[in-house]
């Protein structure tokens, strides 16, 4: 049980931020991690091919490849970029052999709550026939409503799964982050809905007291989250692809070193 | 119009912490602010008579006291002693004759959320009685996510009304704070969803950055909640009542002078 869990494991490269690509991949290699979830800004070159070959070659696979979105801009030039920008995001997840692209929705940027919530839409709308053509799904992660002001104007799973409705394409997927959305009275009946589009599965933790808004989240095991029910729901919804571990602390950020990948296997087969 | 609002203008005493409640009750008198959401552990004396009259005799009202709730707790005696509590806050209303105790419903103490919940429902239930004997409206209150760890299991308006409709009874209330449920892309279905319940509504902003989990509120105009839109559609659900200024924020705090109600007076009518 606890192999095939293992089998699972992908290590989301911010969870270690200082470390560059090719020592992710090493400490993932070392300590049979099968896969990576790569961050866009932390490719080496614009077309994803080297960051490919040093992952492909050190025998890991690509979980997913983050972030596309950010559709909503104060102008129309600047959405234009924003949508050219999930194209290349496309065309990298491509080279990185990946079948997800996580989406994170953006801020308002002036407009209304209303307003940008119809842009995200009208964004991933225009994005999608790319994704189908590419074989990758779109999964629109909704981020924490602490983050509605400055990053996502998504914020639940019943709003991931109303727009993932619209967009009707096994294209338009959803990302669970257990951080985002283990709060959420309606979790486990969004997540039986999303039966069939999730598209990932990412795990930390919720320390209490919360250290910081951005920085605050934890090791599986030091919060509250109640991760081994959401991922048995997840699994219920037919999800069994891998589960990211994907942590912003700081305390793990500066002392991220050999230690770092055997404890999140341990915390992992523990705690998820 | 603007006369109008400002005659709904309550000044919440946590706005200005570390003023005595004599002092607020003065810059209220003073500044024409015509009522004051109290908070328990700021009354002078167990019974609320004292308070009571400092404030009537300021010819002052009270729009709501702050707070019940707390139900969830680690053992059966812990959870007792809850209910007496919130028995007792309930008189303390009567004494400073308001119709609303603000329920803050307290964090999961140990128990799964599912259970915690649970026992805010059956605690609910048990103090109904009391608070429909006493005239009292208790106004449950959605904290915002980021306070589900610590401080409120019941997080979002859908969850006070489907709470408000299991108890049915014209002693439970919901009280809508901006800052707590702006985000949130069901807010104004579940205002009008609420339409003869809501038992208060209280204001302040989300700036950005936001500076803190606890003390990041703002000043009205300083942030991004549609504060207007918000009060319109409270108002269409029926409410007319009183409107708190409640702010948690280090730097109001500290300065907390004789121009603060001024302050709060025309950032009010200016974007409430």
């Amino acid at each position: 049980m606890s192999t095939d869990l293992l089998a699972r494991l992908s290590f989301n490269q911010m969870t270690a931020d200082p470390w560059p690509l090719d020592r992710a991949v090493r400490e993932c290699a070392a300590h049979n991690v099968p896969s990576i979830g790569v961050w866009r800004h932390k490719l080496d070159t614009a077309d994803a091919t080297h960051a490919a070959a040093l992952i492909h070659n050190a025998g890991l696979r690509v979980s997913s490849l983050c972030r596309g979105g950010w559709f909503s801009a104060p102008t129309p030039a600047e959405r234009r970029e924003r949508i050219a920008d999930n194209r290349l995001a496309i065309e990298q997840a491509v080279a990185l052999d990946t079948k997800v692209l996580v989406i994170v929705t953006g801020p308002a940027h002036g407009q209304s709550l209303d307003d940008a919530r119809a842009t995200v839409l009208d964004g991933l709308r225009e994005i999608l026939p790319d994704a189908e053509r590419a074989g990758i799904t779109l999964g629109i992660e909704p981020l924490h409503p602490m983050y509605a002001a400055e990053r996502s104007v998504v914020v639940t799973l019943r709003q991931a799964n109303d727009m993932a409705d619209a967009l009707a394409s096994t294209a338009a997927g959803i990302v669970i982050d257990a951080f985002h959305v283990w709060w959420d009275p309606e979790v486990y009946a969004q997540i039986e809905r999303a039966c069939g589009r999730i598209a990932g599965f990412h795990v930390s933790d919720w320390p209490v007291p919360l250290p910081g808004i951005l920085m605050g989240r934890s090791m599986m095991g030091d919060g509250v989250i109640e991760l081994r029910r959401l991922r048995h729901a997840v699994e219920a919804a037919g999800y069994t692809g891998p589960i990211e571990v994907e942590i912003f602390n700081d305390e793990i950020w500066s002392n991220a070193d050999g230690t770092l990948l055997p404890l999140i296997r341990r915390r992992f087969v523990e705690h998820v």
